[in-house]
């Protein structure tokens, strides 16, 4: 919470101890609903018996665009005690795309309970949202847009947006369809508002337009947004019938959630939706254990290389010390060199196509790299660890070679996952290291019994 | 390129070559800006040398346009061969805000050259916004907005906008000043649209209103975007003088800029504003060698845990070949933690007061996750590698409590972090390893002493 965020929440607090509800009613109302839920979710923490109180003083309208902005926990704290009538009340207030985010976090009797109160016919339109999958267009997108006729004038046109927008998500696009419901065209706002009364809506609408079918990746619609710098698009079924529309607003929270997955995936996490803090205790211990499994036996590999490498080790028992700092360096090269590669992948800064010049740039930013970290390393055990020159001299020579392999392998494995259709992602961080890690030590050994001639 | 894209830039390709200038005019005239500044980036590295004839086939309006959306190495290289003429009408065309981000990219004379043909109160206005701070409030916003007056009816206002509004960045919000500039209220398009022609501006207008300042961070402007889901917010000076507006597009840009950056030092480099593929070679290692020293000189002291306990691995040598899983399981366990709450802190889940709650659920998860992984490994060690019981139960138990160890650490280190200012995301990934490996290290050994009984 922010400062005003804290003496408006004080302020309720205070409001409440002292049972002014008149007042308290007129603050809120007053207030912005994001704040309100914001202090709803503070209340469920502090004073959670005053929760359902504070929800309940709300005036109606209010009431559903609060409960639209609250975490899934709450809401459902909420609905368990409410009234069949006031669940109702706010069920009808709630924008469409909103009702079917809620309702796909209900437990199944609650959705029951719901649809029990509504019309046959948006019982059928919930059902068929419902079943978009997850991360789809479909699943995104609201019905409350304007449509418009082709032969409407544009003065027509204005006195129907003013007619019926108060309802509409967006009044800044209408869209043009013809008698089976095909998109025809776009028409902004803007172009209305700017063009002579007289003129057709099918003179001055946009007919070159873009568009998402619902079974679309919500990654994808999320591009064409970022590269058209899109306000709203138009989502049509397999028939080209205008089905729904898309708001920047949900697009800002796809981004959010895309990134999110990402780092999820770079930190060896199964990706989820839930947040942190609502996670349950055997939900996160799922999403943390089946890679740190899978890299944990992968490492196997490593061990054995230090096995084989035994007598090495037993002969010059010394060179132990610097496995560690050759495992990190080698691990922390590699990783720097994915991560920027993914990251160009998931921006569209790099394709396919590039990767020799992946595998160019990084191998020249590796012999830097790697030259300049071996100089510093052999200083620092000739003079700070007091080594010997020879095994000084192993240690940073091979400092060099697997900074320079972690680095084209690690520029390169995004590409070739990108390529094999895996997502790049998954190729960074820890998977990385643990390849670069078994890399490092065979370097390691194979120079050592080179340098250090022992059979 | 998409499958779309490919066919535009073949057909265009195709008729360069066959000369047919009008036809390729059309086609281009059609088309997207976006998608022309993609075809010429594309030119850019298949045929060079037909970049700028390509460019000057744009229609003059369209150019701008397609000039705004080019990245800032093909931008220089046309500015390069353009005539004076040419450029400055490519200036006059260009957006407010994109001419701004154009300067700022370009060499002094470059700007020399464009200042010199601007008039005396445009220069003076440029001047002073590429004086803003990058990554400030000030450096994004736009002075292409609708001011209106109080006194103003809706239908004035209507009128006014038209008159207006074709410059404009956005007419979708007008922005109420009053004589001394001073912003007093925003009405929105839909209101205007939606309410009666004879009521006045001021009756209508929001004055309750969400603002920022110049010198904000950029990434808190874009919170509040997230938060109440903005389409534009007003920009004010220290007099609350309305100076611009900054759109959602840009804060779009923002926010995938600030997961680059958070991506960037996760991963142990220094954040650029560079694309991989623009970057220089020294300019990419100075990125990268910074941390990768600190990192590799702070893992001389897990080299000297190992040296400490010498003894220990010369007494019994096949401990060694444990230490790369144990450093990397630990590694991993800590990252996961910690990048889960890195991101929950920046999207806003996750506060400084929520340390004991953190703590809490990590010690749990981390219980879970621990025992599950000391299983397997005890498994793992017993039927795959033959190791013996002892030993076997030495890793495992030092497996075990190492990813406690690391998960808590990993937890909280972020949360600290925030506390003495510090980024969180530097706390992540390769500063995380580097501690717990040190940590998995001493657990190891001191184990192995108390189990093996060596001395």
């Amino acid at each position: 919470m922010n400062e005003e965020m804290k003496i408006f929440f004080d302020e309720i607090l205070q409001l409440l101890e002292e049972k002014r509800f008149t007042r308290l009613r007129e603050l809120l109302a007053e207030a912005k609903p994001v704040d309100i839920a914001e202090a709803i979710e503070e209340m469920e923490e502090e004073e959670p018996q005053n929760t359902i109180l504070l929800f309940r003083l709300l005036p109606k309208d209010l009431a559903a665009d609060v409960f639209s902005h609250l975490s899934v926990s709450d809401q459902k704290n909420i609905v368990n005690v409410l009234h069949e009538h006031q669940l109702k009340q706010i069920v009808e207030e709630l924008n469409f795309d909103d009702k079917i985010d809620f309702l796909e976090e209900m437990p199944a009797n609650v959705v029951k309970r719901i649809l029990l109160n509504v019309t046959e016919e948006e019982r059928k339109l919930i059902n068929q949202f419902l079943n978009y999958p997850e991360d789809s267009a479909g699943s995104l997108m609201t019905i409350e847009y304007i449509d418009l006729k082709k032969e409407m004038t544009v003065a027509e046109a204005l006195q129907y947006i003013k007619n019926t927008g108060v309802d509409k998500e967006t009044i800044y696009t209408s869209y043009v369809l013809n008698e089976t419901r095909k998109l025809e065209g776009i028409v902004s706002l803007r172009k209305l508002v700017l063009a002579e009364p007289e003129m057709t809506v099918g003179s001055i609408m946009d007919e070159d337009l873009l568009y998402t079918t619902t079974l679309d990746d919500q990654e994808e619609v999320a591009d064409l947004f970022k590269k058209y710098d899109l306000m709203t698009i138009p989502v049509v079924d397999q028939e080209s019938r205008l089905v729904g529309i898309i708001t920047i607003d949900d697009i800002v929270d796809v981004i959010e959630q895309e990134n999110t997955e990402d780092f999820e995936k770079m930190a060896a996490l199964l990706p989820g939706e839930e947040e942190y803090l609502d996670a349950g205790i055997f939900n996160m211990a799922k999403k943390r254990l089946p890679w740190l499994l899978i890299l944990m036996i992968s490492a196997t590999f490593t061990g054995s290389i230090i096995s084989r490498f035994e007598d090495v080790l037993q002969a010059v028992v010394v060179l132990a010390a610097a496995i560690p700092m050759l495992m990190d360096t080698a691990g922390n090269a590699g990783n720097q060199s994915s991560t920027l590669v993914i990251r160009g992948i998931a921006l569209g800064e790099i394709e396919m196509g590039d990767y020799l010049t992946v595998l160019w740039k990084e191998f020249r930013i590796s012999i830097v790299v790697g030259v300049m970290l071996a100089v510093v390393n052999l200083a620092r055990m000739l003079i700070m660890v007091k080594t010997s020159w020879l095994i000084a001299i192993t240690v940073s020579f091979t400092l060099a070679i697997t900074v320079v392999l972690a680095k084209i392998f690690g520029g390169l494995m995004p590409i070739i996952a990108k390529k094999l259709k895996v997502d790049p992602a998954i190729m960074a961080g820890p998977l990385i290291t643990t390849i670069v890690d078994a890399m490092a030590l065979i370097v390691y050994f194979r120079i050592a019994t080179l340098i250090l001639g022992i059979h």
